[in-house]
């Protein structure tokens, strides 16, 4: 009897593959043949409140968006960058008159990109690497939650910035947490209580025996939006509403 | 500034219900009316292993069913005990020739049993409360599983006992851990060193904000069933499997 492994472990990021849940859920759901509800992933906020997320959001095509997220793609000009591209959704959408280059931390989506033809590379928003600088920056997919914080944002803004070519314009979609339902106000309240934004929301996701590292992802409306953006390059042009949902397109334009 | 707000709490039963996240998916599920892949709750096994169980199950038809779970329904006779009954989907499978009582821990899955006219009451297998005497007892839905571990089942069984009339049968879904795919194997394979039945399997349910206890299933073969009843009132009569998946009927007789 092995009393070490008689121990309960708990969620743990995986040996084989540290953080990288998410790129093996990508990796199964592309290998099978994406369809609905085949692949889920947990989604886990720090309070214990669980959900799921269908692998199947990062395959769909144009028609399956909401109207904002194809909006967003038709407004990119010139060379795009697409930050936290996953398995390249949005890229595939973009037409060939565009240079476009894809950026995500996940080996596995990265790899599922490349077997698609596009053109991703290992990276984050405040570590993108050697890319160059672009025409238009993509959020996508509620990617303007990747600001992650109060005192993170201006690290994000700063990154945006350097990636900005003159007269650059980025399009993110933003989830407004003041929509959410009622089984979430309390956790909004706790944040207020805390000193953080409403919907700064503590997560990390699972699938199978994989578990990420917490991280911090920010749920905010326009208002606070255009608030945290004091002190940036960034100005916030519009902010367009999809109906019925907590997201909206935001554009922002770059004065540096 | 709240110090305490601010901690993380991590997963925790529910203040209000503790222990019935099941209850309140049910609830929830029944209340929207059951339709596939909206009320989803998550299995978490105590190496982190996560996996998504669709309430659906709950309130599936016999046409939905494995042929086993037909069989089972079909074979019953006189008085039924349906134990772990969940919301009742058997019983109500059930013609009125008999009378059926249901059996189930917890409070939100008896409540939507009754609004279905069912006759169940809050119990368990091994604290049924007085229910009377049976000639028929499920365990359906993979309940055989209630027999927790090697160390838990003898109790599992003596209640049974008490449970049967003469010429009583125990009809039961096992499921056999030795179908499963690749990636449990070496869970079975810890279970295994210490001491353990491989298909042990120690786990929460969560759902939202609610989290369970930590309990045992046991999964296991129709010789290790047999090995099990080795000293019980039990016989295993016969064990009809379920071809491509891993689930069998098990007919048991009672001599006490």
């Amino acid at each position: 009897m092995n009393e070490t492994a008689c121990m309960p472990t708990g969620p743990r990021p995986h040996g084989a593959t540290p953080d990288d849940g998410y790129g093996a859920l990508l990796r199964d759901a592309h290998a099978a043949g994406p369809r609905r509800g085949t692949h889920l992933q947990i989604i886990e906020r720090d309070d214990g409140f669980v959900s799921i997320e269908d692998a199947y959001r990062y395959f769909t095509r144009p028609d399956e968006w909401l109207p904002v997220e194809r909006q967003a793609v038709a407004l990119a000009t010139g060379r795009v960058l697409d930050i936290g591209c996953a398995a390249g959704r949005h890229m595939l959408a973009l037409t060939g008159d565009h240079e476009t280059v894809g950026l995500d931390p996940s080996p596995g989506a990265v790899a599922v990109a490349r077997e698609q033809g596009l053109d991703v590379r290992i990276g984050t928003v405040t570590e993108p690497g050697d890319v160059g600088t672009f025409d238009t920056l993509l959020m996508l997919g509620g990617n303007l939650g990747l600001l992650g914080s109060r005192e993170h944002a201006p690290d994000v803004l700063d990154s945006l910035t350097r990636l900005a070519r003159p007269d650059a314009r980025l399009l993110a979609i933003g989830h407004d947490p003041h929509t959410a339902a009622p089984e979430h106000r309390a956790y909004h309240q706790r944040n207020r209580e805390c000193g953080r934004m409403p919907g700064q929301v503590r997560m990390r996701v699972r699938y199978k025996t994989w578990t990420s590292e917490w991280f911090d992802r920010l749920l905010l409306s326009p208002d606070e939006l255009r608030h945290l953006l004091t002190g940036s390059a960034w100005t916030l042009q519009t902010a367009t509403r999809s109906p019925g949902t907590g997201f909206y397109l935001a554009e922002l334009t770059c004065n540096p």
